[in-house]
């Protein structure tokens, strides 16, 4: 038996999405900039793509740009609000300790250019707190960026309620969804969101094509420049097979939203259930504000590392953290940063989707019960 | 009848290419970083894919970057020159008028960090010169950068002979090679280019996917920020897929080139042949040192945007230029800067590829009469 679940890494590709995409690279397979016929058919399709995609997400069009993907949306809506906050003197941004490398990286990168970054500690439910959020906002903040739903242990924050303050405080509010878009119900026109990336692959859209949804009146700067693609924003010719693979695996994964959350939220408990009663396992984060088929587990005194290769020697696919960095064995620095290196070290994330069954979740119990036995 | 003749601006995808894609959106859909059996084998592909790329492009493994485009690519490029030529007081690069927007608007942005830059005109040839480029270079030059071929007039560069002469002088250079890459017979080992930049879909690839060498020793800095991708240097889960689809895609265009090129050149020199003998019709730029698909013709005193219009109401697809601005009709600035605005508003371009056939050359000459008669 085969078992995918690393479903935080990435997805397969929706069947209808690949469908959908394979009239783009063939037929209707002009360049959107084109003015005749083929040009804009392909057009057409990204203008309808576009709306759609809006319509899911509760904005405008223009509200939404195309990217290559979601580490490419997060750099554009950091150094956006960056440049904007060093043109009026603000120059300190708030983030968390269990943001994606892509946050943390251009992050790093701003404070060459001067910039103080607060990283706010998560404690062992993997939450932050608005309080915290708050506290750490100073006169000179330009930026609040914390991500929607955490891509190691799952655990959703707040969003809606540290958005709504920092609206209040009049600053701009970037949240990385990449792990939260396609897999919980978000609706932009009920938030108080400045910027939101979003990436394809991980709702069973296809690799290499994101996007940034940015605020009416929101700032942005180019990360790539060039023609005037994408309301003058990013530069490249529009990936339309990618765009309209997106927007039907979005739809895909909305329209069957309650259905697919409740079929990974059976699967994962049944899973969870068995392997907590397994000696001292103990769950990494809180269980309730939490994605609905992510599992973090800690085995003490185990190597996460070693159970990770067993599995997948019995054709079982999980993760010892995020899939970011090639051939790194590094300790999540998000468990690292929650709980320490010992139990970050004995941790495996297991993601689960909706094409996953209740056989593959009692196989997965009885090879791991093996692997601790041994 | 229905003519595709705009292969500058994008091309129809290989069906081989095309072919070999699907398994990686469905079957071997892994992320690449993962170190399961579905990750290994994405990685796997991704492995072979750049292998392959390279050993077509004579380099190594190593002096291959994936990235979302040609766009991308040229940005990267030079903002990697520009920093370090910063950081060494080398404030000062030399390109060409003819240059993409993705060159442009990046050197006009890094004019606001107090650069320099030398645009080099072109005469009616539309060739630029190795002394031309030469006498513009400076004790603080930290780059040239000219493109390979161009993508409206389609002429190509003495870009080996510049290469050569800027490495002597121990000077950076880059080409935007993306009309170039699949079209060409171009080996890095035999060049003395520092970078290079080249897009999938100007040579029967996918979109959304692209590539920058640089050659080794040759610093590269991020544009994209975050996880370990592409040696370090891109961040963003790979675009598997994609990468797949131009590995083959480049491999079919050269393996065969010679084949594809005379095919393509017998219609371009049929169907120009023709059309010069209207009127007072005549080519931009030189014959001979030019794309064997590309021809960009004036006739004075009509309007290349009405002959465009007047083409597609027939089924054939045609530009004035390039496909870079969406709904544009600001003239090319390659061919105002080269000849003027009343030539830029009289030429048509019409981009050819090894799928056109004589008839279809017929057809579009019998058109293109009917509209210069009425």
């Amino acid at each position: 038996m085969r078992v995918y679940a690393d479903n935080a890494a990435t997805t397969r590709l929706n069947p209808k999405a690949k469908e959908a995409m394979f009239d783009y690279y063939s037929t209707v397979f002009g360049n959107p900039s084109s003015v005749h016929s083929i040009g804009i058919e392909a057009a057409e399709a990204l203008r309808h793509s576009r709306k759609n995609i809006a319509d899911l997400m509760g904005c405008s069009e223009e509200e939404i740009y195309f990217t290559s993907g979601g580490s490419e949306s997060n750099n554009q809506a950091i150094f956006s609000a960056a440049e904007f906050g060093y043109q009026s003197g603000k120059k300190h941004i708030v983030t968390t300790a269990i943001e994606h490398p892509s946050v943390h990286n251009v992050l790093k990168k701003l404070k060459n250019f001067g910039f103080e970054v607060t990283f706010l500690d998560v404690d062992k439910s993997g939450i932050i707190t608005t309080e915290q959020v708050e506290a750490a906002i100073r006169h000179d903040t330009c930026l609040v960026t914390v991500m929607y739903a955490n891509n190691e242990i799952g655990t959703i924050q707040p969003i809606s309620e540290i958005a709504s303050m920092c609206e209040q405080k009049g600053i701009l509010f970037h949240t990385d969804a990449v792990q939260a878009v396609g897999h919980l119900d978000i609706d932009c026109s009920r938030e108080c969101f400045s910027m939101l990336s979003a990436s394809a692959h991980k709702f069973h859209g296809p690799k290499g094509i994101g996007l940034l949804y940015c605020q009416k009146g929101v700032n942005l700067t180019k990360l790539i420049e060039g023609g005037s693609q994408e309301w003058g924003k990013r530069a490249g010719t529009e990936n339309v097979p990618a765009i309209v693979g997106m927007a039907v695996a979005l739809k895909e994964a909305l329209m069957n939203l309650e259905e697919r959350v409740s079929k990974t939220k059976y699967l994962r408990n049944f899973l969870l259930s068995e392997l907590l009663g397994i000696d001292t396992a103990f769950l990494n984060g809180d269980l309730e504000r939490r994605l609905s088929g992510n599992i973090n587990i800690c085995f003490p005194g185990q190597s996460g590392e070693g159970l990770l290769l067993y599995l997948n020697g019995r054709g079982i696919c999980v993760s010892t953290g995020s899939a970011c960095s090639t051939g790194s064995v590094i300790p999540s620095h998000v468990l690292t940063s929650m709980s320490g290196e010992e139990v970050a070290k004995s941790s495996v994330r297991i993601s689960l989707s909706e094409e996953n069954s209740i056989e593959e979740m009692e196989y997965m119990v009885s090879v791991i019960r093996e692997f601790l036995c041994n």
